[in-house]
């Protein structure tokens, strides 16, 4: 396949920024008792992410709870994060759906407030679907939202959609859009999958979803990073991202990233951030998930806090 | 468990009708060439159904592609059924979305409406809920909806959502939400859930999603069948509804329905009634479906209505 994506069709060269990179951080969301948004709990712990060392915001992704959020509640999450004074330009928010008129819906109005990119998710309601079907859906999305600031980053999770976006799909897709399709974000953890896209797209901004794996996929051409556990240890993994070919220390940097995610994983990513987030900050509220999600029983909690403090978390 | 679901509570007694009975049609949505809904063509198709036998419609399921309309058309195309003569209690929509806000929107909306009852998915983004995580989920939607006309079926379809509604937490759903939760479509294919809900709640309306399983429900207490195939074959399914209890008879109106089923089958069932709709009705109109879903091509088409001819549909 032809693939070129480091140059944007000339009418839209000027306004396209070039993908984004670094260490990006799937905000958890804080709810309040009633379960709705705790809007300035959020916006505290997105800024601190910032300061502590993110490039930036993937918000409104799985560990967002984004899909527990309704349509309005998204685009407001994305005004209000605005209007408090996070950059656009450091937001990369998740607008998939499963309709293309949804989707269309969530991307136009975050590319309209001029966040760098989106995360776009297959139609995952439906299973066993093509790769003719996939490239459909991504198409009529693309052209509906009509936007030449459109920066689409696919979101790869076939453990929650069963719909993975396959290499031949991705490249098909680099391909025929040009500067909008230009990146994508693996959660399968399949590292032959995040390799293969590594070698035969140069130039296209992988994020794997852990820093367990940014070292590898550093040294084969990754973007950065976009992490859940990110929301509890961002300076750690930064560190990482700034030093990976600082060969003396890196692998250090490493296993120390690698232990403290090892040692979150049992517990779920979501229920598992934000009881940490709960215990650094001193409060039950963060421990609270929409459902059907549930957070982590007192004891369980204990247990995450112990198996991280032993990491070296 | 103390299961109970032909007395609603005295408060709402008079309001609410008993569960819903009988042959209803998931009825098939089509597209115009935009992709937009072809409105004249839905509502013909739906008259049709009902003056050829359905007892109601189970619009804005799976084979309806609700999850690939927007919001706001799944709300406008019960609007306009309602405005176009279909009474609001022929009507069972399935109100189902990731998020407790989208899900409560329609629900409250359609119950407003005066619909018959509404289908719900569970939160299908997830993999690996509990079940206590469930019933959090759809004891929250309840509570927001706060109408005492809610009457609440089940939408049972594992393939596609990967989290089944286990006989326990239906049990627990019917004893703590009487008159609410009153039944269950399952579109498992999965006989011993069947049975086994059949068994263990008597009163409670179970549909199975097929007319070859409808025969052998019935005599074990099931309220009906909702099908994909009785947009094709609604007045023979009807027959077997009605005469179930026919023993000269029932056996043979069961494997001619099933037979028909049988041929439609390899094709999948959207593709697969929309071309024989598009067939009938002499028009490439139905055919369309909308991405990630494909229409069959010529040639597939050919060979399911000579499948299904040979089968005598």
């Amino acid at each position: 396949m032809n693939v070129n994506t480091s140059v944007a069709p000339a009418d839209s060269k000027s306004v396209r920024p070039e993908p984004a990179k670094g260490l990006w951080v799937p905000a958890a969301t804080p709810f309040r008792s009633d379960l709705t948004i705790d809007f300035d709990r959020y916006f505290t712990h997105c800024k601190k992410l910032l300061a502590d060392g993110a490039h930036g915001l993937a918000v409104l992704g799985t560990t967002s709870e984004a899909l527990s959020l309704d349509l309005g509640e998204r685009e407001l999450v994305l005004e209000r994060l605005i209007k408090t004074g996070i950059p656009a330009s450091q937001l990369l928010p998740g607008t998939g759906a499963c309709s293309i008129g949804d989707a269309v819906r969530l991307t136009r109005h975050a590319v309209s407030l001029g966040v760098r990119g989106v995360l776009l998710l297959p139609p995952f309601y439906y299973k066993g679907v093509s790769d003719a079907g996939l490239y459909a859906y991504v198409a009529e999305v693309i052209k509906r939202v009509n936007d030449k600031r459109l920066q689409l980053y696919l979101y790869n999770f076939p453990q929650m959609t069963t719909l993975p976006w396959s290499p031949d799909l991705v490249g098909l897709l680099i391909q025929d859009f040009p500067g909008v399709v230009v990146g994508l974000k693996d959660s399968s953890g399949d590292a032959e999958y995040l390799n293969t896209l590594l070698e035969s797209y140069p130039g296209f901004a992988v994020f794997p979803s852990s820093e367990s794996a940014l070292l590898d996929a550093m040294r084969r051409g990754a973007a950065g990073c976009i992490s859940a556990t990110a929301n509890t240890h961002v300076a750690m993994i930064r560190n990482l991202y700034d030093n990976w070919e600082d060969a003396a220390n890196a692998e250090n940097m490493h296993r120390a990233c690698s232990a403290v995610r090892a040692a979150v994983q049992p517990f779920g990513w979501i229920p598992g951030v934000k009881a940490i987030l709960s215990a650094r900050e001193g409060t039950p509220d963060w421990n609270r998930t929409r459902p059907p999600l549930e957070a982590l029983d007192t004891k369980r909690k204990a247990e995450l806090l112990s198996a991280v403090a032993a990491a070296g978390g």
